[in-house]
């Protein structure tokens, strides 16, 4: 028997209406390329999406459609993730840091019909990209108009065309595509998750939730993960949905100092990033000695994308803010669970990946998909189902979905019984030697946790007697100098001898992904070197 | 173009396993009939609601069967709600403080096929419910089964029929009905709100969001609004979505002392009432002089289901918690509105109904439908859309939802431009005097303000001059007297002159309703005689 229920969409346009209703006084702040401010609120913003909407419409945009856009944490693109979305088109976040060749391989996947590009990026990827391309027109903010070619048109100029009327903003289902962002990996070739209005906003309730980043309009957010990949984390949505204020960094995402400053003129209270972006961060202020000060307006600090380091919550915590470590991924929305709890607890259980949110389940199965138990000793495959997980890679066939529609996340994780998930390993980066697994994220952790260790790495390296053993890569902390042997007797009673490291190589800096994770697949290049 | 995300219904079923998986030791306290405690966790709770659903499809329980409940809240009670509804029945909730006549005219329009009672209510109206009715079993707990007729059944000798294996609930789809409640309702006959799981989930989500009720795993939420009565305010389900530790006060509900002493004892943090049952709470703080330490666990006391006195809101801060007004009613599940905000504002503006949650929409109309703006001074009636809004009453026809599908709530209500509401009266109960209203609401607020006054009711009495003019009941504080013209005098200047009450009347009681609200129609037939 049905219920006698309202069935109103579950759509990103109903979180724009609500913004613009209840929140339209509430600012959004974005730093522009010159480091100058451009302060406006919800109202402002979407005034300015439904003119966008319209200029692309009338350029021929339909339902359906593919977008792309090469653009940093501004209010451009933050207008051009509604604009399109609500339109009933596909807003397709491309990641810049890619290679060029990736970039391309994307786009032409997508069939992107237009593009939505900074600057900067045009005029350092412009024609190249030009010229391959779907796009049939390219529009382009922040950037003397005279510098454009002739496919080409200024931001301003083309949203100036869809003034002359208010955009009326379609009906939608809710399970028709919003957004496109296709995983980097470090293997195989990029692989598009295709998001719906309803994952969308169904993980903006979970993201806002007391016990995930307790999004509030009592708070301003400020997003140091990239609104190219993953949405940000989709605060681009929670935030306008719960009316929390946002600064956006523009393309000084990687700029500690800028950061800090931020944070401290602007009054930010809650802060999301991964482990590289907070080391940023966290690094401007030992220089500037008052970091205490300066995150003092910060309540909260969100990990994830990569194992949290403990020596980094421990410094974080130190400057004031509750420190929650998060776990998600590209094809999950990408929130899966998140570590809060009261501070007393050890560090040790504060760098854990956390707890499921409520609309998203994970299992542990071995190698045969047999489900194991949550008893936190074993570990296993972690499987993913719910709301604002994919369900499929787009035009892509793929066997990370077993037959009851399981996500196999790829990463190896430990439950126990109260449900707290800790990721041992990804499971192409597992050490297998002498016939049993050595969780190089475990290594890891604890050799940064070393006071003269700033990044650390593990790989396997093949092995004669024992077919794998665990090679680590260390970068000194600045002015400091590492000890082999000093790091060698740091894992003594921490980890059972036969796990010790064979190798220690000391570098400068680690590779890193596009997304800003180590990139284990360089590193092992670079060791056959 | 359908995105590729997983498409999981938003069942209370999910909300259930997700409780078991993550929360399965999380405690639900629940005060017997001898005022001792029931303790257990979620996974007790579960696996016994598990038992019930075994033991009802065993007798006969058909998807879509309506199966009632006449109970406190309690840890049956809750154990009902689950066992029903993820069967795929119908849990329909009575209120056991209607008249006899209106509970049997309830389920004879419910067809319920089973009833689930506890043990004090059965020996009240057991034989004349029974009489008339539908079911085709009577369970009932906390009794003694000598006492028990022929069609009943003790309620965990009826579980423990279903031992045997462990229930497989059921896949549900998301618009399947879940809950029933009929609202009591001043006017006319009871008219039933049908929910279904995906409003029961999504209203769980807004509920427990840090700018509404704010449920988190670190917390212990006490319902002192009943589980007969649209849902408790729906905690039963946002609890064990977040992790929240519930506290369920049995049959104690109206004993302030009872509540007082579980708030210290239990260390609640969170609860949520009626204004009557604030008072009853407040009441005995005055009497024990001790209120700030009583109250000290408790962080947020959140009012709704009927305008809070000013007066009110200040007492429960002074004793600590941050007060939250919320708004809503048995056809919206019942969150619409909540205020919260700096401790800084006025009490004026704290009182307001608050501003709309996401996945709500409201707008205020004139009489001829028209849209009326949101600017602070002009009133109009509240209609309201959204996921968790009845868009019908079961089984019953009503002019109450517009051609465009907006139900028009009864409330005549102001909105400013930041989308504060303030319900300035309900339609019915506005005063016409000469020509222009008066809101009864306004006047019932100040008279309550004043020290000597516990609770104020204000009614439109007919005039031959002008219409209608306002009637004020008051009841005096205990231990106060009221003078009339005091009460009169403190008027002046806080309403025009004409809106001062013509008449004054002093009584030790004001009827209410069986939800609490007082009893307009009462009184104005109290007025006539």
């Amino acid at each position: 028997m049905d219920a006698n229920m309202m069935n109103m969409p579950l759509t990103i346009t109903s979180i724009m209406r609500h913004a613009q209703q209840v929140f339209g006084e509430t600012e959004v702040i974005s730093v522009n390329l010159d480091l100058s401010y451009n302060r406006y609120c919800y109202r402002d913003c979407f005034k300015r999406a439904g003119q966008l909407a319209l200029a692309l419409v009338q350029c021929g945009l339909k339902q359906g459609d593919r977008v792309a856009t090469l653009a940093w944490n501004d209010y451009h693109h933050l207008e051009a993730y509604y604009a399109i979305s609500c339109a009933g088109a596909v807003c397709h976040t491309i990641n810049p840091r890619l290679h060029l060749e990736q970039v391309n391989q994307i786009i032409a996947d997508a069939q992107d019909k237009f593009l939505i590009i900074s600057g900067d990026l045009y005029a350092a990827l412009g024609s190249r990209l030009l010229s391959n391309a779907s796009f049939e027109k390219v529009i382009v903010y922040e950037i003397d108009a005279n510098r454009l070619s002739d496919e080409s048109v200024e931001y301003e100029a083309f949203i100036a065309t869809g003034k002359e009327q208010d955009f009326r903003w379609p009906e939608l289902d809710e399970n028709q595509a919003a957004g496109l962002c296709y995983t980097s990996g470090t293997t195989g070739n990029p692989k598009g998750a295709l998001y719906s209005h309803r994952s969308t906003v169904l993980h903006s309730y979970a993201m806002s939730l007391p016990d995930a980043l307790n999004i509030s309009s009592q708070d301003r957010i400020m997003p140091i993960v990239p609104m190219f990949h993953v949405n940000a984390w989709g605060i681009p949505y929670a935030a306008p949905m719960t009316g929390c204020s946002m600064v956006l960094p523009g393309r000084y995402m990687g700029d500690g100092k800028v950061l800090a400053k931020l944070i401290d003129e602007l009054k930010v209270t809650l802060a999301a990033g991964v482990p590289t972006a907070w080391n940023n961060l966290m690094d401007q202020f030992e220089e500037t000695m008052d970091g205490i000060k300066r995150l003092s307006s910060l309540k909260m600090a969100a990990i994830g994308g990569a194992a949290a380091p403990e020596k980094l919550v421990q410094d974080i915590e130190a400057c004031g803010p509750e420190v929650r470590v998060a776990w998600g991924m590209t094809e999950t929305s990408p929130l899966g669970c998140v570590n809060v709890g009261s501070d007393a607890r050890e560090l040790s259980s504060k760098v854990k990946a956390g707890r499921p949110v409520f609309g998203i389940e994970f299992r542990i199965v071995d190698d045969q998909g047999q489900e194991l138990d949550w008893n936190g000793i074993t570990p296993g495959n972690l499987e993913v189902k719910g709301n604002w997980v994919c369900s499929r890679y787009y035009k892509k066939d793929s066997d990370n979905w077993d037959n009851e529609g399981w996500f196999n996340t790829g990463d190896i994780a430990k439950i126990d019984q109260n449900a707290y998930i800790s990721i041992t390993d990804r499971s192409k980066d597992l050490i297998k030697s002498g016939g049993e697994w050595i969780s190089s994220i475990d290594l890891e952790n604890i050799a940064a946790s070393h006071p003269d260790v700033r990044e650390a790495a593990v790989i396997a390296i093949p092995d004669e007697k024992w077919d794998e053993r665990p090679a680590l890569y260390l970068v000194p902390q600045s002015d400091r100098e590492i000890n082999t042997k000093g790091i060698l007797d740091f894992y003594e009673g921490k980890v059972a001898k036969w796990w010790v490291p064979d190798q220690v190589i000391i570098i400068d800096e680690l590779p890193h992904t596009a997304t800003g994770k180590v990139d284990k697949k360089a590193l092992r290049k670079i060791n056959k070197a």
